[in-house]
């Protein structure tokens, strides 16, 4: 099974990096690492290989894939010297990014329904078998709610009346379902998240994922807080402090784009634990950081007769190379859904998720278990 | 269900924090904090209440425990004014300590029958249902290996001779299968991992458990470890370095001593990741931390196309807050299983400990859903 | 020489930490720990010894010193049994505390006569020969600025108008200067620090001190700092999170409040490194925490050929414990310079300062030998 | 003033860093971050200047300089594109690099003989005014007592009498100042702290400097303890933990050759504070750091009322790219020393050093002030 991976987003840090890992890795030029789906958990679920994936995307900036690369590779989120030897290939698959903001005079209908074109002209022209969409743009504001949110003929009267009514990121997952791909989410914005386009994945017989790829602090606390909860020690608070640069930084530098963010990383821990506790989450650009972040916690928890003790972790990671590999993850575990028939919400894939579609499941080792137990299930479906 | 507790080490740090807290729990002075069996996972379980439990034990100094507990009141350990509160019912648990220690003349055979006959006057003036024997004493040295190990008749017949040949913790257990009781080791000693033991628990139909409580740095790296396993991020090395003081700072100063407890806490990580790991772990003995603990552990990881991260971890915890409940369901659980008919060693108690017998599942929330299986299947037997 | 040391915020952690430390060392009942002046740097300064201070105070709040001591005792602040012990002498002090809010109908001027007959009724009362002024209230907000500000004229011919123009932290510096006294701002208030009152000080021949007393993250900044300038590591980023309980706490989450510490906390390092450095300070409320304070830094600097390299500290502290002795050590100071004659700012106590009156020098081994070689002069002056 | 630069290990990674450095600055290819002589305050010394020197040196293995580099700048210690741009110059350094180690059938009077011969050739060749030994060698195991080192004319008689009585370290110095250079130690060998050394070096009117260059944990343990004691904090134990790969982490695995190291670095927090501390430190060989150092330290001390608080830290540094320029610093500061007429020991450099020659000042911020008052007075002497 051949498969287009349609990026939003298709020039930053995260889509740069899965392309030139994807082309490295089948070009053997690169490790499996952190590829969860190559562990033999998923041999036999029937995954479209790497191999065969094709790249395109949208993006509202110019500057060439190759050159973007070259760039991940000086500030180390990218070994050095692959983005010189893949640079034919990023040209090709830059040739493949189309200009995705909204042009002058346009509805937001119009809008939409040149994203769903660009992406059904890159499933012919590539003459892939299936087409997935993957969100990794920029992180929008929570979006405003709007009646015509509540329902697919309520939102296509809307759109049709030339009315602006989605966020961007809903834009391109009714753009993506309209197209007939699969969305997946990877951002905290609310793109499939709407009844309207719920209704529309169900009708066109679509999966979606999200939201929120969870690849630092999250990912630890997600870990930690079942350990927290088994052990019945009881967890008095439990604060978060993110400091990171580059175009993420910058981006949740602006507080009401952050809040997204902060709410999305916020959850888990209550949901885990079943009780409030006190936990706020700072994000702090700082621009020095580049494409690193380093994350600190500080854990305060009540032990057998209410002793006192603490926890901190300091994380030290970079976002597109611990990113960048779920997001291949996840086009080849929504393309095998997409063929095995599955439509609306894939709660299966909460495992790589801050705030995942229809779950309230944070726990990272019971998520993992949901997981394979899916992809296990997925093994004795048709192809 | 009546059951008696029968501690070795009975009035060390661990031993009196675990008393000082059911007497407390009973009484209605403190919550069940860090007391995994209180979770309503475990209500069906028929396991015998906390209520009902009475407590002795062997050790070798003769501070008493009212005054041990005091200490522990002013380390912060317990909370401050409950020593004196519970003054007269620590009293009556002291005045049920015997002397552990081998005394002069006595061959091994003679210790061995002795400590046995002091768990079997326990539990008939007590009048309980059934004894558990928890070892809590200090850390040992590796066992010499010795042939009497290897089979009941051999051990018997060596100790028949005079020989003296198991090392402390086993004799303990040993005499503690001898006396119908049920033993489970909390520390890294050898305890009933013996051959010669392990046919002794079948023949008298006993189950057994350990080795190891888990309460710090191995239980945060046994919760860590799958994270890094199921992103598929290898782990390069993972450093640890623990400072405490008290008692068991001094008996970890030894390095032959700490042999045991290092090599325990080294197993966990490459046995859960399925691959050699530089993972040096070193044991500081800092008279001023007092019973308090702190860890700090450095790990060093590769993710996606080689790229190099890093996580520290600080845990400051007070071992025996952590240990004493643990202690106490332990006693819980193997008392049920012992009712239920089990026999040999439970390795569905992985959970607890760092060294499990019969198992190398090392996963914590794998370990957790194991035991808690475990628990449904004791609800559907006899009581 | 005897003096009375009045406090501002008398029933505050700090006033009563500082009280309770004060005649429990008198009484031989503790070490001399944390207090700067009882090394022997200063033994020939003729600093009037702690035995012969009387304290006193304003407060707005009720709570008898007795019961606070009594709290801070159950919180670690103080040994749990010395408030206990110290009860008598602690009442008489509590006595001596007056209230110090706005009554209804009073004009500032008239509040600031009330004021500083208090403190003259006190120091007549008590027979000291001198008394010091130390403010250990609740931080405020940044003050509005006001014309009245500019000269001693143009404040009391506005106060006489019955306008309302100083904050309080200023009122009560201008009532201590009206009163004869010495004034020390241990907060981040203005206190002090209007041309107005510096006016006034040097016409009444008084000194005063601040601002904001330099006991935790701060000082550890003011100390590291000096590191990296001398050794030529040029600072990219230094970034600064605190976590507290208590009082201080929930003052401190209110973000107007906040400002003036953070602007205080944010100057020293690049004042030290002289150059701009994005340094961003946060401060949260954890109620958790208590009467402590967590603080975590990290700081990522530029080595030899631009190499990148971080390092991270944590510093758990105690802030009341860390401040009330240096409020002692301030009283004496600035008894023994009124003594001496001096007038106006006293920029050689800028190592007890996280914002130090009349100096930007902010390295701490610098302002420590400042310090020491005032002292070595007070040491030739007329007691 | 022309210097000569001769580097005993002048293919391992400090010296290389150095002579990339040097030349990367004297080419206006890189700043001149880390460099401590290129401040102000050393403007007026009459230091020789970088861009007069010439490199030269000893070693043993024959690894060509500009692989060396190449491989440095594949581990990130200095920028990536320097070892090709600055090829020429650095084999024309390698072509000074001669063969150190002791040859067959050589008695260590021939070795010495050998090794300053090598010395003055390159004095000649490169015409010079002036060379500097500087010792960054591996560390070696303490020296065994020798009644040869007590005196220069015992340690010439056992010399001449074939006997092997010197550290290699010492060999060297032996040799430096023979052929008239200063001689500095930058690792904690023995080097020139003989007393027979000693006193050549009085006799050839030469100066000498060390020992064990501080540039990492030490240089913040130093200006960490100043911070304790001048407030009066006392430190009840103060533990590090470092782990570091590359070759000194190999060299360092083994404990013999460890001791020298942690022994010099235990010596200063005691020093400092004036009592004794608990004070482990251990160094761990992790290979994957590669070039790469970790340092964390956890420091419990006592406050006011014997309050009980901690700070911990860490220090993620490049070792290579941290001693590189104080290497520099030293060799111009030596060379001037030199020229200035100062011999023997120079405990004004203390500043450098975790174990400075002629000096027990450990505190930073102190050491530098002895600095920049030296360098004062040089200017004022004859160049």
């Amino acid at each position: 099974m051949s498969t287009g991976l349609w990026l939003v987003g298709a020039r930053g840090s995260v889509a740069t990096t899965a392309v030139v890992g994807a082309l490295a890795v089948r070009a053997g030029l690169a490790a499996r690492n952190g590829l969860v789906t190559e562990s033999p958990a998923f041999a036999e679920a029937g995954l479209p290989p790497l191999e065969g994936f094709v790249f395109g995307g949208h993006d509202v900036t110019a500057m060439p894939l190759a050159k973007r690369a070259e760039a991940l590779g000086q500030a180390g989120v990218v070994p050095r010297h692959l983005p010189a030897v893949l640079a034919d290939e990023l040209d090709q698959v830059d040739a493949r990014i189309r200009p995705g903001g909204r042009q002058e005079g346009e509805t937001q209908a119009e809008h939409a329904a040149r994203l769903a074109a660009d992406i059904r002209s890159f499933a012919q022209a590539s003459g892939v078998d299936r087409v997935v969409v993957v969100n990794v743009a920029s992180t929008e504001p929570p979006a405003e709610p709007h009646p015509a949110h509540a329902s697919l003929d309520a939102l296509e009267t809307a759109l049709e009346q030339g009315a602006t009514v989605l966020p961007t990121s809903s834009l391109y997952a009714y753009a993506a379902l309209q197209a007939g791909s699969a969305f997946v989410d990877f951002t905290p914005s609310t793109g499939a998240r709407l009844p309207a386009l719920d209704e529309l994945a169900r009708r066109e017989r679509l999966p979606y994922a999200g939201s929120d790829g969870k690849t630092g602090e999250t990912l630890v606390k997600s870990t930690l807080a079942p350990m927290f909860q088994t052990r019945e020690l009881h967890v008095q608070s439990w604060v978060g402090m993110n400091i990171l640069g580059g175009g993420d930084g910058a981006t949740l530098a602006d507080p009401h784009a952050s809040l997204s963010k902060t709410r999305s990383k916020g959850r888990s821990v209550a949901e885990t634990l079943g009780y409030e506790v006190v936990a706020p989450v700072h994000i702090d650009n700082v621009p020095d950081m580049g494409e690193w972040k380093t994350a600190w916690d500080h854990i305060a928890f009540e032990g057998f007769l209410g002793v006192r003790m603490t926890m901190q972790f300091t994380w030290q990671g970079c976002d597109s190379a611990l990113a960048a590999p779920l997001v291949l993850d996840l086009a080849r575990l929504a393309a095998r859904a997409a063929q095995a028939g599955e439509s609306g919400p894939l709660p299966a894939l909460g495992f790589f998720f801050k705030d995942p579609v229809a779950s309230s499941e944070h726990r990272l080792a019971t998520q993992y278990d949901v997981l394979v137990a899916w992809a296990r299930d997925l093994a004795g479906r048709s192809a």
